[in-house]
């Protein structure tokens, strides 16, 4: 996959990475959330620290679940080096080879490389529009009783799909009933759309079983390298022990300074502005992916940056990959984001890092790179 | 342990955390190369980076390196969260429960907490005043042929002792005889006190079976959480796909400040004065123990800013510990520095964080805590 993305020859469009657009990045607000921090904060403030976390960044990050219905304190939170270390706790401290993770698929492919490396064995649950379907999570649950159920509530990646309230509440009861453990990826909650972001299932968890995981890279910018679990219970004791192991605590300097930077006013105009940005690039690349693409089905994702482009059955990703990349323009391909890596055809196909004409143009090339093979199938018949 | 040092009550001194000065902190230097960071960097730089670590610091490190004798190469940095993620990391790619490893004994506790999660076993290598000695080095490598050699050959922690390099030399050769692998902790190689700091066992390696780390906690400041490993060949590769697996990167906006503040004159101003300040803290403490605790024959540490004090066999550990506390100075116990935590008993007393009043009063309570249990167990003619 990291071939893929690096696989640039001039004048390539990449559509295949999901990052966040440098344009949104506070970095004059956050340099000045640096400063103050290193004149303010006595020099002890940048000693040896807690492992959990900066206590006030943890209060603001704790305060932010509180707002979404979470019953959330900041001896809940554990900051962590990126989503991604919050998952690598989560797999250290509930999964080992023998262990079963039910899933989403497609969903986010590197979380299922942090379970791979476990070498835990996947039950996919099955999706529609509106995310993970409860009647199959109810299927999945008796039949297999996974140690852990995975799922991105918010911003799915790669398919944009926002979960709604009511699915979640589903959720966390029969996680409840079949004592399944849940892990809850809301990075992106603050990128949704159309209306606000949905409850996270945390907020309807009574008993310490829904473990909730945000990256702030996306939100705020990646170089930061910070994100938190929500846990409460055994679990979270279990964690901090992980995370203690794992490199004693994240960088103070930088939790400092994104407390400072979220306890200003710039933190709510980043979000508005940034919200705005993505929004517009979402509503164009949509309609580019209309204008060039008229025989894709895609959903116009809700929250997120990224579009799932399911391809007829009788193309293989990798044909379409290929294709793509003689016009000029990288995609990403299905399998990484299947937890099993084997799956129906597909792309991902990205747009939040790019301008509007740059991002059309890619989707004209992803258009010109998929006419021609189909058309060649004789294929026409079955798309619309 | 963290219980350990937590447990404070007013009045009390802790000799217990081996934690650098903050009075040492380059901050102000620090405050600017950030500053420069964000204003001159473009905001692409804050973009998901490198998962081995930023090229200019990665260069400044491998520069360091060769500078004490070892070929090291931009490309055979990783830039780590920590010392502490370098030894989990290792941990990942090398051991099991299956696993034997040679250490030192005593030893650094957070490494050992590392290798203890991965359930391995430990044969200990005996040490005296240089540090390891090369003859059981070499009787441990032909009778247990172990996985990994764990040594701390700088400012050996808990010890002080800094290994020669002509021992470094011979460990390697015996490490390529008996195929054993060779982690060495490098942290503290800038505070060595009295003459310049050994070179590395790597510098001694010719087939990529040594691998080095060093925190930088100690030497700039913990809140950066920046370590490094230095290693080639296929256990490189291994170790980059651990590192993408645990966090992806480390934060790349207090890599590019430290390797702007490292490639400032501010950097060489900071070695000077800090190496200095401990220097003093180091003689006014060996000072004290010689006057308050006279039958104590610690060696004056070579580096760092820690002292191991043996304790008369017919003294616990645990009631030295107590009645240091009673008398108001906490201390470190030996047994989490064993890597089967059992061995004689000991107690680490650390200079690094304290002024020399309060260290000098702090050994004073050690000298009275552990005057009476000995007198009443008429220890006296042990005692010199």
């Amino acid at each position: 996959m990291e071939q893929l993305t690096r696989a640039t020859h001039p004048g390539a469009i990449s559509l295949a990475t999901g990052h966040p657009a440098p344009e949104t990045f506070p970095l004059q607000d956050f340099g000045r959330a640096v400063h103050r921090t290193l004149l303010d904060d006595p020099p002890e403030a940048m000693q040896y620290r807690s492992s959990t976390g900066d206590a006030e960044l943890c209060e603001t990050l704790a305060g932010l679940l509180s707002g979404r219905g979470v019953r959330a304190q900041s001896s809940d939170i554990i900051v962590c080096s990126g989503a991604q270390q919050a998952a690598d706790l989560i797999a250290t401290v509930l999964l080992d080879e023998r262990s079963v993770v039910a899933s989403e698929s497609p969903t986010y492919s590197g979380t299922l490389g942090v379970f791979d490396a476990r070498g835990v064995n996947y039950v996919e649950v099955r999706s529609d529009a509106d995310g993970v379907r409860v009647d199959d999570v109810e299927r999945v649950f008796s039949e297999y009783r996974p140690r852990l159920f995975y799922v991105n509530p918010i911003a799915q990646n790669p398919t944009g799909a926002v979960l709604p309230a009511r699915r979640a509440k589903q959720i966390v009861a029969l996680a409840r009933r079949y004592d399944v453990m849940v892990l809850e990826d809301q990075t992106g909650w603050q990128l949704t759309y159309d209306a606000s972001a949905p409850a996270p299932l945390a907020a309807f968890d009574t008993d310490g079983r829904v473990i909730t995981m945000e990256s702030l890279s996306k939100s705020i910018f990646p170089a930061l390298r910070i994100g938190y679990l929500y846990a409460r219970g055994a679990i979270a004791e279990a964690l901090e022990v992980a995370k203690v192991r794992a490199d004693v605590f994240t960088s103070t300097l930088t939790q400092r300074a994104l407390w400072r930077f979220m306890d200003s006013p710039a933190y709510a105009r980043h979000r508005r502005s940034s919200r705005a940005l993505y929004r517009d690039r979402r509503d164009a690349f949509v309609d580019a992916i209309a204008t060039y693409v008229p025989w894709a089905q895609v959903r116009p994702p809700a929250a997120g940056v990224n579009v799932w482009l399911a391809l007829p059955s009788r193309i293989s990703t990798q044909a379409a990959f290929d294709a793509c990349a003689r016009e000029g323009v990288l995609v990403m391909p299905a399998e990484p984001f299947y937890p099993t890596r084997v799956g129906p055809p597909g792309l991902r196909l990205s747009f939040g890092h790019i301008d509007i004409p740059t991002a059309r143009e890619g989707v004209r090339r992803v258009g010109a790179a998929l006419r021609d093979p189909m058309e060649s199938r004789e294929l026409d018949g079955i798309i619309r």
